[in-house]
């Protein structure tokens, strides 16, 4: 008998199926306040292996973590006119604090590049004072009025990496330094995501920003999704803040500053990057659980045998759990781990215990195998580097079936349907630029002919690669 | 000759010690809003350990991290009676967001009860979701006039616990499993800082809690300041919210809730308990740099030395940084390194390695060794230990001789000018906590004879521990 579709099919109404695989895998719900999020345990897992990673590379990058305020006065933002301008729409605003209406409101965090540049301007004297290369975790806010779980949500966390250095050319190496090291290597060793590499138009830049690199992840439907962006803020900021600092030559300068920052958007991306109708699908690296030990019936000896290959597995390393509800069926609890994304379920049953055998599964091609169970730790060990190699691959493969080279605007509006067009940046310029934002188009990214970041924005030749985006 | 001391003697003016060694071991700074504060690398780095290490233990204790919003509705805030009122004059409230009046102001979280209480309705059906064991790390602001560094301010940062049970008594022993597996081993096995246990008296007492468990700690200048507390919260959030149930046996019943929190004043409890005139002092088990290596001079082979050193150090497992900061002078890198309270120092020069010596300064007594560099790694891992220890012992010390048991009020208010007093709560009573109070002396907690939480609150031949606090 076949059962009922857990999930709406992707084919059918993608937006849908998005929403119940973040209820059904148990990833988030909405919060009482419009537009706020309730990240649940299994989501929560997978943006704390995030911030695990994310942070292993920050900090070899030199950065250090701190933690500052959520509040922001209200002039702060003021003080450098794009950045007001850019983020003033989407303000939270406090009034009242402690039974009294405040003198001051205060604005909550849309982000924090005002804070970083009051405490710098404090803080930095002297060229030995350089670089200074901060990073924090926090929630920030941005009142929004369409709202999506993980992809655009009033409150959201992220980390936010905010620096200071001597010359523009150290702050445009470090911002460059910290897209490739962190922000790629992340989204290609860690969530299988290829992305799209390139740097903004001033039009799509971060407000405030002299260059913005960034991430562009293309999600199962077609669609773009900022997944990171580096910025370089050149002297905008030192100034609007009077962060200067004293050279070798006792020269009085102003700093030049770097901001960059990935969020819980990424888990939306992760999810629109390698789910499919059954649910969610976690490449190793990322997944909480790895491997989800499935005890079929509570016979003699099955409950030890899978307690052995559960030591065995977290000895080789494996994030390993064993699943031995038997008040639920045998079938509602595989997919329930499938519609988790567990990359592989093993099941262990008397009848192929008899046989000295238990039965692999990987979510991600659904493929079944019989293994002994003598060295089935091993063998599943390293099928956790296939899955991750296979689950990349796939992606590289969709991204680049949907990435067509055009020549014409209509030809990248029809291209922007159902992927992205890359096309000459000297055809399209700033002007199909607008015509295509008209219709919901916008240019991710511009790049070298072979898919780089350019060194120079207004080198010739740049690509443009468009889309719809969310 | 003689250096001018960096900080104010702790006997001189306690208060402005303090503030001298926030600033000056740059933990950190007042942030621009009033009552907001910016924490700086080094001390984030040691609440990033306070954090790893009670992460660890509280997922030990079965708990799982969730990501909740930062606003709640006004009417969640209302819902329990005393929860309001205990709340309600420290709140902070949003009235515009997106450039718009909201309709509905929000207030951002001063605490979390209420909004899990309105997830555990939605999420918990049957006794088979039961026990929910949550827990989330996120920012809370409760308005403050008079704020102090760590140890008082607007925002802080802290983890909250959040659990759901199907009895009372279940829900009481998970409040003790907390209480003691997570935070009091934490307390004296990490931070070094004994505690008194027990519980507060209903004066005191968490508002909406049936019973609180706390950890109060002795600081040097005598004074108490609460480390961390666990409540049981009987089944006021869950009739607030409608948290209910299907038993076993098919009926339907609230359940029984508790939760448990520490911050980041625990930073503040670390410095005043260990903290000397030199600055922190911090036990090797919570420093983000447990041994730094002073290169004392750029000569031939001392780099290499110390390099050597370091990679023993780090092999065996101690957190290790090497100071090659020849700009400064010896004795500026020195100062520095004891105000920031590293427990030990390895000074590598020239003339002791010609000796085959490096010389090992422990930060807790300020004794010096010449050790031979073969084995030097070992015998300083094998210190790390004994420093632990010392500092332990040395804050229990202080502790007990400055806990006085005494039989009348005038005894303990003599008592809690230099410490605290302990006086049976059958003499002292509600009456006398009033009185007390009104000199700014309170009970930090009720414990039986022997120094136990009490089972019961109400039972006979309970202790009082006053002081006063911060």
């Amino acid at each position: 008998m076949a059962r009922d579709p857990v999930l709406t099919a992707q084919a059918v109404d993608f937006p849908r199926w998005y929403q119940d695989v973040v209820a059904k895998a148990e990833l988030a719900d909405n919060g009482p306040v419009r537009g706020t999020q309730m990240i649940r345990p299994w989501g929560y897992a997978i943006w704390e292996r995030m911030q695990h990673e994310l942070d292993r590379r920050i900090k070899d990058a030199g950065a250090q973590n701190v933690g500052f305020p959520l509040f922001i006065p209200m002039d702060f933002l003021e003080r450098e006119a794009q950045h007001v301008e850019g983020f003033s729409p989407e303000l939270a605003v406090v009034t009242y604090g402690g039974g009294k209406r405040l003198e001051e409101p205060v604005a909550v965090r849309p982000t924090s590049e005002t804070l970083f540049g009051h405490y710098m301007a404090k803080w930095i004297q002297g060229y030995r004072d350089l670089p200074m290369l901060l990073n924090q975790w926090c929630n920030v806010v941005r009142w929004e009025l369409r709202t999506r779980l993980f992809l655009r949500s009033s409150e959201f966390l992220w980390q936010e990496g905010h620096t200071a250095h001597a010359t523009g050319a150290e702050a445009k190496e470090y911002a460059a330094r910290i897209y490739r090291d962190v922000y790629l290597d992340f989204m290609v060793n860690v969530l299988a995501c290829p992305v799209q590499r390139g740097v903004k138009t001033e039009t799509e830049r971060f407000a405030g920003a002299i260059n913005s690199l960034t991430c562009e992840g293309m999600m199962r439907d077609g669609k773009a999704l900022q997944m990171a962006t580096s910025h370089e803020l050149g002297q905008n900021f030192a100034r609007a803040f009077e962060v200067s600092f004293t050279d070798a030559d006792g020269q009085r300068q102003d700093v030049w500053t770097t901001s960059w920052g990935s969020s819980t958007r990424m888990v939306g991306g992760l999810i629109m990057t390698h789910g499919d109708d059954a649910g969610l699908r976690l490449p190793p690296a990322i997944a909480p659980v790895q491997v989800v030990i499935l005890v079929v019936r509570d016979d003699p000896g099955v409950g030890e045998a899978a307690a052995a290959l559960e030591r065995e597995l977290r000895d080789a390393g494996a994030r390993t759990t064993v699943d031995v509800r038997f008040d639920l069926s045998f079938g509602r609890r595989a997919v329930d781990w499938e519609l988790k994304g567990v990359p592989v379920r093993i099941e262990v049953g008397p009848r192929d215990l008899a046989r000295g055998e238990v039965t692999v599964v990987r979510r991600d091609d659904g493929t079944k195998a019989a293994v002994p169970v003598t060295g089935a730790a091993a063998q599943v060990s390293d099928l956790l580097g296939t899955v991750q190699e296979a689950l990349l691959a796939e992606a590289a493969a969709f991204c680049s079936r949907n990435l067509v080279e055009v020549a014409t605007l209509d030809e990248a509006r029809e291209a922007s349907r159902t992927g992205f067009a890359r096309i000459s940046w000297r055809i399209l310029g700033a002007e199909g630029e607008q015509a295509l934002a008209a219709e919901a188009i916008s240019v991710r990214c511009l790049q070298t002919a072979d898919g780089d970041v350019p060194s120079d924005v207004a080198a010739p030749d740049l690509m443009a690669v468009v889309g719809r985006a969310y």
